[in-house]
């Protein structure tokens, strides 16, 4: 575990990891949509990180922390625990670096998420979010193995690989308002507040989550980290139960405010991505745009980049969330 | 109706179109995906025409033929008949230019397509596509209003319009083996093979038609115009007669093959979109796909690029063509 604080943490990791990750990591695209700024009254541009390898913004986090680990270290395998996209992500970067990666995912993840993450050669280890620690069971695994934890979102190196997506955003787009993301455990969100205010100081940052989860909201508004019980919510990825000793302060330091979104604004969001625009989201990945949508963000005359921070659904889950 | 032939045309007229649609059409994004580089045994460029304004290739065309009217035609509105994304793609280039336009679309098209092009401010006139020859009543009410007829594909600018998505493409890729388009009327492959062949003569042009609408590959075949009864496919851009005067001498010249894929198979390549790429393709908008998944065309160790030509099919639709 990273014992170093998140003060020092800036955007020059963020650069770093950029580097790392040059052609290894898609560039995506930043795609808009008349309809959609019509609907807004501004500009939104989606930063389209469902096209990201493992079509997830995952990877890039996964493969900045795994990239760096020396050959003993190597040897030794890593080990993870995710509800699916981050073990996607350490699967893919471990297989395509020749490191041996033990997956703990949740017994009722998505069984797309849990079938990738066996594609690319991980051992899958499942156990009930309910009823275990996946903390407890993957420390085990390290202790008894050697091997290396890699947490989801506290850690400096998956931060600042976190933050490349919008690092690229702003790269292609410049004179954002605001950037807009999904919050999980604030990996993604405060990666990419230092890519954004190492940046332009005066873009707004936004964070985005279940309103049936929103432990980043509350410990914003308390000014501590607040503990809430697992939130039963579509969005899978989100399910987090606190923010990170490391995603915390820098959230605290650079977020202007998190807004919550429903599940059926949720639902909405991926419909209107399917239809209007052609792409796939999964629920957690249509957060930032189901927040425009319902008009929980102040975006009428700005510019407003989201990051779609995932598309892994499958066909038949997405079709009876949105049938029902 | 244009009633120049078609020999004159060349990448000239694909790069004039191009700089009229500059800054107007999206320039659509060119995704690759390593599951579909591994599957396929060569790598796959994606020119995504699903993303282009309306939703498909169509609008390049429309907007390349309109824009150049004179202010006496523009006050007499176009009309135009189209199976769907021709529709909308007039639509969409007669709003941005306040021109008024009818259309005349087949009473069991999509609602989808049929809702979108009365959302543009079209007029929608809605006919029985197995008893009346839509080329009659759309010439009825040219008469009858003094409008100019906006033919979906036999057309020297529709032709120029459709290439620049392929021009954009070999921009960005230059050194392709292959280029890959679906095959209605054979607007967009005599575009593409204008704008391919202008840039390097040794590309192998292929077009990809639903097996039970073969005309283009029979009329290519027995070396002139075939005409079939309305074809019976789930790809409703592609239920096209007989290939065009203009587009067919262009096919005979610059296409290596044409291939056929079944509904089945535009169907698993629309679930492959959907998961393994996120991106939704209508039936149509699959055919290139379909033909590289299936294994229609040699890309083993060559850089193919394949146009998807479009993503208008709403969710219901997709949901039940998937499912069945």
């Amino acid at each position: 575990m990273d014992t170093r604080s998140a003060a020092d943490l800036s955007i020059d990791d963020v650069r770093a990891a950029a580097r790392r990750l040059n052609g290894i990591a898609h560039r995506t695209p930043v795609l808009t949509s008349a309809t959609l700024d019509a609907r807004a009254g501004g500009r939104i541009f989606l930063k389209c990180e469902n096209f990201q390898r493992m079509g997830a913004f995952k990877f890039r986090g996964a493969y900045n922390r795994l990239v760096q680990l020396n050959e003993a270290q190597r040897r030794g395998g890593v080990v993870a625990f995710s509800s699916g996209n981050h073990a996607q992500g350490v699967a893919l970067a471990a297989k395509l670096l020749g490191i041996p990666a033990a997956i703990i995912m949740p017994e009722d993840a998505p069984k797309s998420k849990i079938a990738a993450t066996e594609g690319y050669g991980a051992e899958v280890i499942l156990y009930d979010r309910y009823r275990s620690h996946r903390e407890e069971i993957a420390q085990g695994l390290c202790d008894e193995r050697g091997a290396i934890m890699v947490p989801p979102f506290n850690d400096r190196e998956i931060i600042a690989g976190a933050g490349t997506a919008a690092l690229e955003l702003l790269e292609e787009v410049p004179d954002l308002d605001n950037v807009l993301t999904p919050v999980g455990g604030g990996g993604l969100l405060s990666g990419s507040c230092l890519a954004a205010h190492g940046t332009n100081p005066a873009i707004a940052m936004y964070g985005v989550e279940p309103e049936a989860g929103n432990d980043a909201q509350q410990s914003l508004q308390k000014g501590e980290i607040v503990h809430i019980g697992v939130p039963r919510t579509i969005a899978d990825g989100l399910q987090t139960q606190a923010p990170g000793s490391l995603t915390f302060p820098i959230m605290r330091e650079h977020v202007r405010e998190i807004v919550t979104v429903r599940d059926d604004e949720l639902k909405d969001a991926m419909r209107f991505a399917f239809e209007r625009m052609k792409l796939v989201m999964e629920p957690s990945g249509a957060a930032s745009l189901a927040a425009v949508l319902s008009g929980k963000i102040p975006v009428s005359g700005k510019r407003t980049g989201i990051v779609i921070s995932g598309g892994n659904v499958d066909l038949e889950r997405f079709t009876s969330l949105l049938a029902s």
